[in-house]
């Protein structure tokens, strides 16, 4: 296997220091008791990492920076695609342009036979992804491709604080087993119109946009979607594919998941639980 | 696009019924105040949904069944592959051999130009898997890559009762966030190994690995993982691959999990929290 000369090589590996931190703060919106106030939040880091085999596009994963090489590593033995540590050649950070390091891409040089590798891959799966390296490259490449959500929808915070127990008590196979996502698509005054659940938190999204397609409802200028759990990136995504103007979650949302809510024109809403909630984006279509 | 004529058009595809459950039941031992009783418990079925394009295998999620069709429509909408309904041709059930609908196969038809549709896929992404249609030919393909874990691995009920909080104690970043999966190696005294933090929940697995593998302590077959959150099939296939003989976690393990759990041998432990916990496969390692 060839090796790019745009790359440096890195001595170990596992202690490699990580300059990034995984927490970002941001002020938000904290709604309480009929009052919001500004306060800071902290955000988990999520930002996407390139794997390269050999200098060539592998995979793509979104993931909190730091112990990337491990990442790297564990994923490719984990998956089948090495069998020990002796073929893990060399792990190497990706040089940009102007020769520094680029913090979302990672380059393995294995120690495996050309056509070994090819067998493995074949047995495994193959992945090719045209998203860019970094996070901004994504992030443009999704404002691409949507339509900035309705700017008049409007929702009263009481609708809001409603829709955590529509969303729970409708979730009746979680209710069972304590083992699924839920999501849920209500309109602006809290009606239940859909939901879904799903083991994948991207499928029962999926299922819910399926529904509005498949019905006709699309875009959901005039909606608001509700998840459990946390909000990635991913899923900002895909509610403004539907063209969701308000999206809201039980947990905690990711700092990309609010940079691309920001970007888009979708109100994000976290921590929807106990009678109180937080707006971290475009707070203006909460009345 | 051609039309395989093994496949059967369903006439109404959002309203098309379902005949598998959504919830599994299976015998399991509950530990509580230092006895193992055993009880019937309840878990959220996952099972895999290949998702073909005119017939061709396109792409492979494990989900929960029921409403599949939404999930293939919605999550070709939503990652950009189609860009309304009228593009939605015909969603198909996939025949077997013996002409039986496959519960895990769906085929759409695009009204899609064959050109627009080869941009659209290399803009978004090309994912193509050799994996087979079903849980079963998945099973298998794990089963054969996998050594089985080791025996003789023993683990002491208050060390298991131990590793909730440890996990938790270790979770930094959750703990300023409220936003990250985590997961760590433990020795079979309860000692922490290896603590991971990462929005992707396969990500601090694959840290873990990663971890393990460069410093040379695969395969772990003395050791025990303990992850936040739920237990999928895709964890427990990572876990087994690293040679691990018990897996915890904090919540429940989905339908699969559980199964292939048990077919490569490894103790299965859920909800773990609160002084209880629940064994669901092989329970001679808990001593």
């Amino acid at each position: 296997m060839k090796v790019d000369p745009t790359h440096v090589p890195i001595s170990n590996p596992t202690s490699a220091p990580d300059t990034r931190d995984e927490v970002r703060t941001r002020p938000a919106f904290k709604w309480r008791e009929g009052v919001a106030r500004e306060q800071i939040e902290k955000l988990a880091v999520e930002e996407p990492l390139e794997i390269r085999l050999g200098g060539r596009r592998f995979t793509l994963t979104m993931r909190t920076p730091g112990n990337d090489e491990e990442l790297a590593a564990g994923f490719l033995f984990a998956e089948g695609f090495i069998n020990d540590a002796n073929e893990l050649g060399e792990i190497r950070r990706v040089r940009g342009r102007k020769g520094a390091p680029e913090p979302n891409a990672i380059d393995i040089i294995l120690n495996v036979p050309a056509d070994g590798l090819r067998t493995r891959l074949k047995r495994n799966f193959t992945i090719s992804s045209s998203c860019g390296v970094c996070g901004k490259t994504s992030i443009d490449s999704i404002r691409r491709r949507v339509t900035p959500p309705s700017d008049s929808a409007r929702v009263a915070p009481s609708v809001v604080l409603g829709l955590a127990s529509k969303l729970r008590d409708g979730q009746r196979v979680f209710a069972a087993t304590g083992g699924l996502h839920g999501a849920a698509i209500f309109d602006l005054d809290g009606t239940l119109v859909a939901l879904r659940e799903d083991v994948g938190r991207h499928n029962a999204v999926d299922k819910l946009v399926g529904y509005a397609l498949t019905n006709a409802i699309l875009p959901l200028a005039s909606h608001i979607m509700m998840v459990s759990g946390r909000l990635s990136f991913e899923i900002v995504q895909k509610a403004a594919a539907a063209g969701l103007p308000i999206l809201a979650a039980v947990s905690a949302p990711s700092s990309l998941a609010v940079e691309l809510a920001e970007e888009i024109g979708t109100t994000l809403i976290g921590f929807l639980r106990d009678g109180t909630f937080n707006i971290y984006t475009h707070p203006n279509r909460i009345t």
